[in-house]
């Protein structure tokens, strides 16, 4: 079950493990407390970097796919936490309408939408999939490679309500991250729960917002634990305007992309590490790995050719990039045999239910795995993502690093769920 | 993973169990309005008879040991539904104080009481051990197999509330099942929760409750299905004063063993099943499988020679047996190698956490297992509890068989949230 991963883990990030493995009963309860406060978005993952000094999400997903990539054994946590999430939402629901993505020819993200009907089924539900793409007018059914197929049908929306032809749901959830705009066909329905909330989607969804929210978590992690916040947040800053193919505006990228490199190479002279700094320079609004450029200077920037701007200009689904996140890069120094790795894990509700790690042969550990060629390996969660052994030496045992990489997507989760809050166009304004 | 499990399944339990796996939405959205209506067991483990023809609880355990027989799989379930549990009754619970067993050299029952304790950590609490024991008058280390050890301290009780020395919890979880009569200490703890509750002890439960209420729940779930409640109910009566070693109250006995074994013999018929009828009597207060009779004639009450009659007397903590529950025979085809087994399924709040095989090599397929010289197989729980695939043969695939010890299981956990509902000595009394 556990691949054979080669880390090289030195210095502060076992440190932090073992403060982490130390106070696990304080973690759980200062994450059951924000809970409290605090609703989960419906499912999450995240993708976690670890480089030996330092451990950080640097993606969160919504709308995840990939369900496909957990294994059997980590199914029926899954289920359990899915069972948890519905009991809260709507408990006397029989239906759940599930809205996929629209690009349907895509093998690997069929099983994934399989696998999202099966936990689904499995806690209860008849679960329906209903399309957003104007091309499927009839059910329609779509084959998957093992033999089974799924059948894809057109909503029906009456005034308040949205479903299928005889199949009004309680819960719409989306696995569609609305790159593409806010469809008018989910607007105002007051009467079932859209799930995640339209304002998550893409279209309006904003990286520096995520990021903004999670140093503000980080920052209470660490308080919690006696730490420097900056172990577990990457640094980022954002520039608002910028259009790749005009060169406009890359002016203020280079002037962020040089004040974020010196703020790391004084962390890094802080902490004594021996590492070349690098950021990473993403859409704001993008998602699928869809333009990502790695950065170690400023002056890259003038080199920059049309080739890349143009790569940097669209992501999915034809949006224009004009705004900018700067990241703090962070290397990845996980491997699975020889192939660069990074950990993704997922969670439904708030409970961790699995994770694997990305790979990918032909990148380099400062570079973007979500890219065409990547592989999937699947992490042992089910065995041991909630069980830590306390006495046993930092950075030797898996069970305690996947235990580490569950807090961190959690992080990430509630910062997701504290984002909603702050970017929620229908929230009430206490004054 | 999956134990290597001899069946002989024929007839009205593949139909069931094909009814079941067709009808899984509809079971387990029926268990959540269930839920929402009663409130689970803290834990529960059940122990289950298939005779192929049928399919039944014999046994439900308000306080169960054993969970060091639930494998390393099956850990994360059990800490994800122990979250869910925790946030529901204590969600700013620090601290949670266990009063284990008294008997504190069985090291197979200090395993059990470690693996609670790791469940509960990891679910974020402190746990300590509080013991009822008037022995232990200061913090006393008890060793493990393994070569960790276990630490049991005295109770400290104030006018309202019970913790330890410098030990303050906001639940109190009893593993102790009470069979010895209800302590005073544990008496008016009106500010904490005392899980199970005291009602929940064998000193006062009784197991004709539990039977009346899982009668009421097969009724119901038997209509929802659309079949004969028998199937998955046994019938038992029940006699109020009977004295083995007097000899006095055993013409009770005797005639209701006769009427059930003519009730058993025309369900019998109806069904063509081709079974000597037997019948279980048993201490209706009875636990650890002590005081358990099978008989196949109300004659052989006759026979019952003196050494029977003290084994009847006499169950856990020198309790005496005055009244007798009498029980439909369920007699068990699944057989683990050659030895016959019974599935037993733990679960924690509303969710299956696991299960194991009780077997044992010199019993018989209707007589009881929970004996000296019992061993324990795990069930692929983590694997498949939740994953029947509706597609496949009925009688044929391990997963669908295990889903229906789920269902079974949690009906008789509903039974007792009806029991303890209807015993409840502070119930609020609505005319």
């Amino acid at each position: 079950m556990v691949p054979h991963l080669v880390t090289a883990l030195t210095g502060p990030i076992n440190e932090l493990e073992q403060r982490v493995l130390e106070s696990m009963p304080a973690i759980e309860r200062w994450f059951r407390l924000e809970w409290m406060e605090h609703t989960p978005p419906f499912y999450t993952s995240v993708d976690i970097r670890n480089a030996g000094y330092k451990l950080a999400p640097v993606d969160t997903n919504l709308f995840p796919g990939g369900f496909n990539n957990l294994t059997e054994p980590m199914l029926p946590l899954a289920i359990q936490a899915a069972m948890a999430a519905i009991e809260k939402i709507c408990p006397e629901a029989k239906n759940l309408l599930l809205i996929p993505e629209n690009h349907t020819r895509n093998s690997f993200y069929l099983t994934n939408v399989k696998q999202l009907v099966r936990i689904f089924s499995s806690a209860g539900l008849n679960v329906r999939l209903g399309s957003l793409d104007p091309a499927i007018t009839e059910p329609t059914e779509l084959q998957l490679p093992d033999g089974s197929s799924l059948t894809y049908e057109p909503l029906v929306r009456s005034p308040r309500r949205l479903g299928l032809k005889d199949f009004d749901p309680c819960t719409v959830l989306l696995n569609n991250d609305l790159s593409s705009g806010l469809p008018k066909i989910l607007e105002n329905l007051n009467e079932q729960y859209l799930l995640p909330p339209l304002h998550a989607g893409w279209a309006v969804r904003r990286k520096t917002n995520h990021f903004h929210s999670y140093e503000e978590v980080a920052k209470k992690f660490a308080k919690l634990l006696g730490m420097d916040p900056w172990l577990i947040n990457p640094m980022y800053s954002h520039c608002g305007q910028v259009d790749w193919t005009e060169g406009t505006g890359l002016d203020c990228v280079q002037t962020n992309v040089d004040a974020l490199l010196t703020k790391i190479r004084r962390k890094h002279k802080e902490y004594g590490i021996n590492e070349k700094p690098f950021v990473v320079v993403k859409a704001d609004n993008g998602t699928y790995g869809m333009g990502v450029m790695t950065v170690r200077d400023a002056k890259e920037l003038d080199e920059v050719n049309r080739r890349t701007r143009n790569k940097m200009d669209v992501v999915k689904d034809g949006q224009q990039v004009t705004e900018v996140i700067i990241q703090e890069g962070v290397p990845t120094y996980e491997r699975v045999n020889e192939a660069v790795a990074e950990p993704v894990v997922y969670m439904i509700d708030r409970y961790v239910v699995g994770g694997f790690y990305r790979m990918h042969a032909e990148r380099g550990i400062d570079e973007n795995l979500n890219a065409p060629g990547a592989s999937f390996v699947p992490l042992a969660f089910a065995e041991s993502s909630h069980l830590p052994r306390p006495g046993e030496k930092p950075g030797v045992s898996a069970p305690n690093r996947f235990y580490m990489y569950g807090v961190i997507g959690r992080l990430a989760m509630l910062a997701a769920s504290y984002e909603l809050e702050a970017t929620d166009p229908e929230a009430e304004v206490y004054e």
